[in-house]
């Protein structure tokens, strides 16, 4: 016996996101239908909804509601520099950091030869475009701090210099701040020492 | 500046679930963002149908698409052994395991005097009302092996007694197969000591 076919349904459903498996799901199910039915029609509504009501910014490949996204969109923001980042949720973690104010530029993943992922794959052709458009001083190249994401930003930093531009950035690597020294990883504490700055 | 509003709602919805923090709703909307539109939609109309194609069985409590759950409308279950559970996650589990074949009966919950649950909050009054219809010879207590299930399954034993139900019993306590001794609980331990049987 299995459960009732629309509660199995959604069981099936919820183990196929990322991080749920068959527990999970079923834990998640049954707390759905131990809440009350308008906020689970709500919340079920909202997830139909997505597809048709959040896109890309055509600009810089944020998600958005408009066609431009609200840092796109706002005039306040400057012009003269641009951050390159792998996925929007990258963009979303440096704007609760509240400090960047200039525009971005999400590439949609990152340089991955084994994946079958090339520049073309990635908004690499875009942004050529946008920085043809735009008055950019500077060009922060703020993929992680990783393997993939390293080989991306020097692929970057090569084509964005043949393409003239002269001043490329990337985010500085350290320890994160309240990090406790023996609990970091060694690169974390090489990449630190090699970066240290008189005081 | 937030995410772009629909998608912010998804990721609060998302976030109120138990056991997903704001990180994991915005990495679990992130995804469906990702998906094959088709895919996220059936995922929130599954959800937003929850409430009105699940309900609980005019029987035994489980969750049922029809009046009655495909156990109590199974001619070939046992209708003389009568199982409770605490939830129907319980019996589903003991489903899963395929080899009781008596009906249940899903209290909905556990008694806790501290959380104001008393016996009439849980399905205990129907209870007595399908024992008086039913032809069941053998009641299984099997509240989980915890203070409140403990607690219920003794104040259910007094008043199935007291009804005149006299073969009570309650699933074993011992080592779970596959365990490592040394990887158990002490009370586990010592639970599967004293109920030690001969070879």
């Amino acid at each position: 016996m299995r459960y009732a076919r629309p509660l199995q349904h959604v069981i099936d459903e919820l183990s196929r996101l990322p991080g749920i498996g068959p527990k999970s799901a079923q834990r998640l199910a049954f707390h759905l239908l131990r809440r009350n039915p308008a906020e689970v029609q709500a919340l079920g509504e909202a997830i139909a909804a997505l597809p048709q009501t959040v896109r890309r910014c055509q600009e810089c490949f944020n998600y958005s509601e408009a066609d431009l996204c609200p840092v796109c969109a706002d005039p306040a923001r400057d012009r003269s520099v641009l951050c390159l980042v792998a996925e929007a949720a990258d963009l979303m973690a440096l704007e609760r950091a509240n400090d960047y104010r200039g525009l971005y530029h999400v590439l949609g993943g990152l340089l991955s030869p084994l994946h079958g992922v090339g520049p073309d794959d990635l908004m690499i052709p875009q942004l050529m475009g946008r920085l043809a458009r735009l008055p950019v001083e500077e060009i922060i190249i703020a993929t992680p701090p990783s393997v993939e994401g390293d080989a991306t930003a020097e692929y970057l930093r090569q084509v964005l210099a043949a393409a003239g531009h002269t001043r490329l950035t990337r985010p500085a690597l350290g320890l994160p701040v309240g990090a406790e020294l023996d609990y970091d990883d060694q690169v974390t504490l090489i990449r630190a020492l090699q970066g240290r700055r008189e005081m």
